[in-house]
């Protein structure tokens, strides 16, 4: 098992410890709704962005306990993403890392309320002050967040997403939408150390390019996925995509030139990283996986 | 005209300005999510949680601009929830203001998406820079707002509301329903002002018990709108709670003892205010509106 392997599994232990503790415990006559964000946060996913926030946060020696709030307000962001766009009316899927989805496991109330109780409690996790002594750094660590969740950042790229549905649509509107849908939490994620680190701003800069590109080369991967990769390794269903008649990278460039992109733009992450020792040496290794994975 | 009325319509007026300000406009290829956050968050609603945070801020000289900020914040989640909770799969209504609601106006799918981007949009206003120079104020805001609006607040509150349809429940639950359904977003209403104005704990306290009690009087109110008032005022649908089983103070208690319950409530948040001096004639004002209204 590569080092990376390892750090990356290590990371999903962690996280799920570190969830269990954030999230509310079922209580009262609301426990449905604990219980489902429970479901929807717990038990799985690769923690890929909560890997990017320890990572990038270990490079400013920024403490463990304080990275570990910070990234699981990340996933429970990310959790209530993919709870809501799983809903029948956006992209209507049954399985979700070999689960049923909330919708499916509850209902669409209870989903639709999850998700919002998440993206609530990320934003509590965030401003909380056990996260940081200084103010300055909780406030502008939720104002980037704000701005890389809502309407300028993911919710935007959903609505793109979604609203290109069965249209031919351009590698610009496609590329817009990536950088917004998955890309902007992305970035968010890399650049959230830095912030809690209070890194010089060259190095914050850095870590937005990093994730940048990086998040761009994840989605290129995942869309090849969606056309090569295999069902039961992802969890869920594959050539969803295409089946939806959904905008695509691969779609417009062709899996060949699309493959390409996603290592040159893997190759151009590692790159932002050229200012830092070897300690950034997981996150050129994780630009790598991205590009390579199978699921 | 009592100066209530026009303070209130003066309000009105303000925040359809800010708001309009704060939401973005309609352009990109997501525009059609911009179309759908304004048309959820403007032309129309009373404002009262506006208002309350306008007055409360008032009382300590805060800058009109801040409030207007942190009112348009409030403004917005406040939308959202109501978006969210008009979707089939919750009360079903088609009726908000007396316009469609979002989802039958645009779809299902684009509701949902307002929606979350409305609340994300709430957490960047209050998290600005713009919104006060003390970022401890600003991050103070924020928690407390995350708090209101999340599993232990709003969002709670609507999933016992929605898991009670249909079934008997008692005083107990529905008052904890209440309390966190819509009490949770009044009381931070009420306690923004003290917190931009740095208030001292025990005037903060006193605004604390006036949202609370206020709040849970404008529920009972509210409820007995329901039942007794005229739809064509309100601009929605009356005695929709009965038809759907609803948890509901008028249910439990009958009409008459919960109108003596309000009236009581009323007078309580009043007593609240008795620390402060005529500034809070306004606040004092509204807890007499709120149990008389008739829309």
């Amino acid at each position: 098992m590569s080092s990376l392997d390892a750090a990356l599994g290590e990371t999903q232990a962690l996280m799920e410890q570190a969830l269990d503790t954030y999230l509310p415990p079922a209580a009262g006559p609301e426990a449905r709704l604990h219980d489902a964000m429970r479901y929807a946060a717990l038990g799985g996913g690769k923690r890929l962005r909560a890997f990017m926030a320890l990572q990038s946060g270990a490079l400013f020696g920024v403490d463990r306990t304080a990275l570990l709030r910070a990234a699981s307000a990340i996933e429970c962001l990310h959790a209530y993403s993919l709870v809501h766009d799983d809903l029948p009316c956006m992209d209507d899927d049954d399985l979700r890392r070999g689960k049923p989805t909330l919708h499916r496991e509850y209902d669409e109330a209870t989903a639709i309320l999850a998700g919002d109780a998440l993206q609530a409690l990320a934003f509590q996790l965030l401003s909380a002050v056990e996260l940081h002594a200084d103010p300055f750094v909780r406030a502008e660590l939720v104002h980037r967040f704000a701005l890389a969740v809502g309407h300028a950042g993911m919710v935007g790229g959903q609505m793109i997403d979604i609203d290109s549905e069965g249209r031919e649509v351009g590698i610009d509107t496609i590329t817009r939408l990536q950088r917004l849908k998955t890309g902007a939490l992305i970035v968010f994620s890399c650049e959230a150390g830095a912030i809690l680190g209070r890194a010089a701003p060259s190095q914050r800069q850095a870590l937005v390019g990093y994730g940048q590109d990086l998040g761009l080369a994840f989605q290129i991967a995942d869309d090849l996925l969606d056309v090569e990769g295999d069902p039961e390794a992802m969890g869920k269903a594959a050539a969803k995509d295409a089946v939806l008649g959904k905008a695509s990278f691969v779609a417009v460039m062709g899996a060949e030139r699309a493959r390409a992109q996603a290592e040159m733009l893997a190759a151009q992450a590692v790159a932002h990283l050229d200012g830092f020792d070897a300690r950034a040496d997981l996150l050129r290794a994780l630009a790598g996986l991205v590009v390579s994975r199978r699921a």
